[in-house]
């Protein structure tokens, strides 16, 4: 008897988690796992900005996935997805070709342009470990290069982050830390250096609660990184962004205005709404039953507001829980399970030792919420690869 | 009765140590001693092949002035100089001016670029912390980005190294050991990656022994080093090298051809070849009774051979002792005596732990060469600041 074949693509933190559960939930013959991934290693999205700053070695943001998950489980293939035919149940990649009973679609995000002209070509991104250690290395460059110049170009030592969300907040607390560090390694003036914060929203994060927003904001200006809320972009060259009325000179900008579901997805014929599909309660893409969506392709509705969750690894992670739950339950003729998201906790890290955050009801600043961002991320390295993993690329130091 | 004023401009080897040693020859009343340089730090120029290469951090290579020097004796200056009016014993700096008695020129070396086309605008240099920290930082920009690229354009990844001088070569040897490292650290394929040398001359490191520069081209061969000899570049492009027959694709082109004296010399009206100044014996610029040169800009013929001596560190150091007991004994109206360069041994390194050298007569190969190295880079922190600077900057690990 053949056993029925799960297909995973992306081992992001959906993807590899499903993976992982699956080997928990099913036994040794029940299913064939295999779990592609473009790179041989899983990483750490939401760590990403410390690389990106420089403040952390992009190693450290990430892990072999043979050493993560039980590969005499679970068959990685590493190559990189072009395309999905539902149809044939078929999945082409660059080097080949998977066919599936079961799909999971775990492909992960990509940055949203809004189709502002010169953003796709000009504006760094903060997507995977490749795009932020180019991040890190041409601010470093710009760094090294100014004294070598005569006359410097304005914007030469101007780093611009477009969107004031999560990642923007979470990038520019690191880089306030960082820049003072650059500047005694090359030998910058501090004053000729700026950091600045270019939100069209009249706010910093969105959805946060007002008053931990305010601490935010006083800490960083204290950093000195210039805010500019109200101030959609308008173009981006390359060597600075134009908004309505001015343009600033800046030879480094970096997106972080929202994110869409990986193209691939909407390219294979499924519906999308911004590249992520409305998936039903029990998480499989609609009119599909054989194919569940995680993580950032995944939309789902918080009827409280009537808005989307937003695209986060806590929500990601919980809904490979439920697709592995649920995948056993399809091969064995059961009824699925509803996927609840259960909100626990936000903090957005502002920096070395400091962040905001809420977990619960209770409001945490400063060096209390920055320990509990690092509880955070211990506990999902736990989830994924218990004790030793934890020891291995956890965030150690509390304080 | 006012003290005879000594400028000194440059705090390179020749430059600090003629301070240096002036404050040992000189009494406390005997001259007032002026050093002038355009940052507050005196550099290694001979180890900059290694922060070049990212082997060696730059401050490993740099000292603050005010720490080597005794600032009780000698005025520090920092400050740029524009010309030298020795008419008026005038030294324009771009924030003021100094009047001298004695002049002592140390201002360093340019490259030569023989005037072939682009060199300038597009090929990197060693010869400042400034200038070897953008080489690395480019280096590192180009690796980074290369996983970020569909279509990774062929020179991306290449290193043309143009001349196989002694610094050409030692940066090479660095550069060998550092793709490795690079290409591990930014998950990129060795065979993605060239290391060329382009010389124009038919052999590697004119002058040196042949066994040993046979010794030297073996093992950087074997370490993945193309070497093109014979081959004369005829301009370099923002992203090649263009030869007689072919174009190399290189975005990172290091230029070590050979050098010339600082051209604020030949600009102030002193008689010059190549940047040079034909120094007398006793070190002084022809017809000029008061004007000192050492280092780069000292132009001294090696007799035996009818060829002038390399400007090297070893020379430069060696002038400062002679040109110290010159001033002393021009203050005080004797003979001065005539500068007799002692080629103790030089030693090429090529990378870690490797290198080649005669001390004497003595071939030196391998570890050994590379121990002899360390200890001669040594020596020179000792004549400078003794035992306490060898410790803080010193290669204190010989194998």
């Amino acid at each position: 008897m053949s056993r029925p074949k799960i297909a995973i693509l992306g081992a992001g933190y959906g993807g590899i988690m499903t993976a992982t559960r699956l080997t928990k939930e099913l036994g040794m013959n029940e299913a064939e796992i295999t779990l592609v991934n473009k790179h041989n290693y899983h990483y750490q999205t939401t760590w990403l900005h410390e690389p990106a700053a420089g403040t952390l070695h992009h190693d450290r943001t990430r892990m072999s996935i043979k050493d993560v998950i039980d590969t005499n489980r679970i068959n990685f293939v590493q190559d990189t997805v072009v395309s999905i035919d539902d149809a044939n149940k078929t999945v082409k990649l660059e080097n080949g070709e998977l066919t599936y009973d079961y799909l999971v679609i775990g492909l992960g995000f990509e940055s949203e342009t809004f189709g502002i002209p010169g953003v796709k070509d000009y504006a760094f991104n903060i997507r995977s470990v490749d795009t932020v250690r180019k991040i890190k290395e041409h601010i470093e460059y710009q760094f090294a290069s100014y004294n070598n110049e005569d006359n410097p170009s304005e914007g030469m030592l101007n780093i611009v982050v477009a969107g004031a969300g999560f990642t923007g907040i979470e990038f520019i607390g690191e880089m306030a830390d960082r820049i003072p560090e650059l500047c005694a390694d090359f030998d910058v003036p501090r004053e000729k250096v700026r950091l600045i914060c270019a939100e069209a929203a009249p706010t910093v994060l969105p959805g946060f609660d007002e008053e931990l927003v305010e601490y935010a904001v006083n800490l960083l200006e204290r950093k000195g990184v210039e805010f500019m809320l109200g101030t959609p972009i308008k173009e981006v060259t390359e060597d600075s962004v134009i908004l309505e009325e001015e343009e600033i000179k800046a030879d480094t900008i970096v997106w972080t205005t929202g994110i869409r579901g990986n193209s691939i997805v909407e390219n294979s014929g499924f519906e999308t709404m911004r590249g992520r599909i409305k998936v039903e309660s029990d998480l499989r893409a609609p009119g599909k039953d054989h194919v569940f969506i995680v993580g950032d392709c995944a939309l789902i509705i918080n009827e409280e507001i009537n808005r989307p969750y937003p695209p986060t690894a806590q929500i990601a992670i919980q809904q490979s829980f439920t697709v592995a739950r649920n995948l056993k339950t399809l091969i064995n003729n059961g009824k699925l399970e509803a996927f609840v998201p259960e909100i626990k906790g936000t903090v957005a890290s502002l920096g070395k030792g400091e962040a905001i955050g809420k977990v619960g009801n209770k409001k945490l600043y400063g060096a209390t919420a920055s320990a509990m961002k690092k509880i955070i991320d211990n506990r999902y390295l736990y989830l994924l690869g218990g004790i030793p993993l934890v020891v291995k690329k956890g965030k150690l130091k509390l304080f």
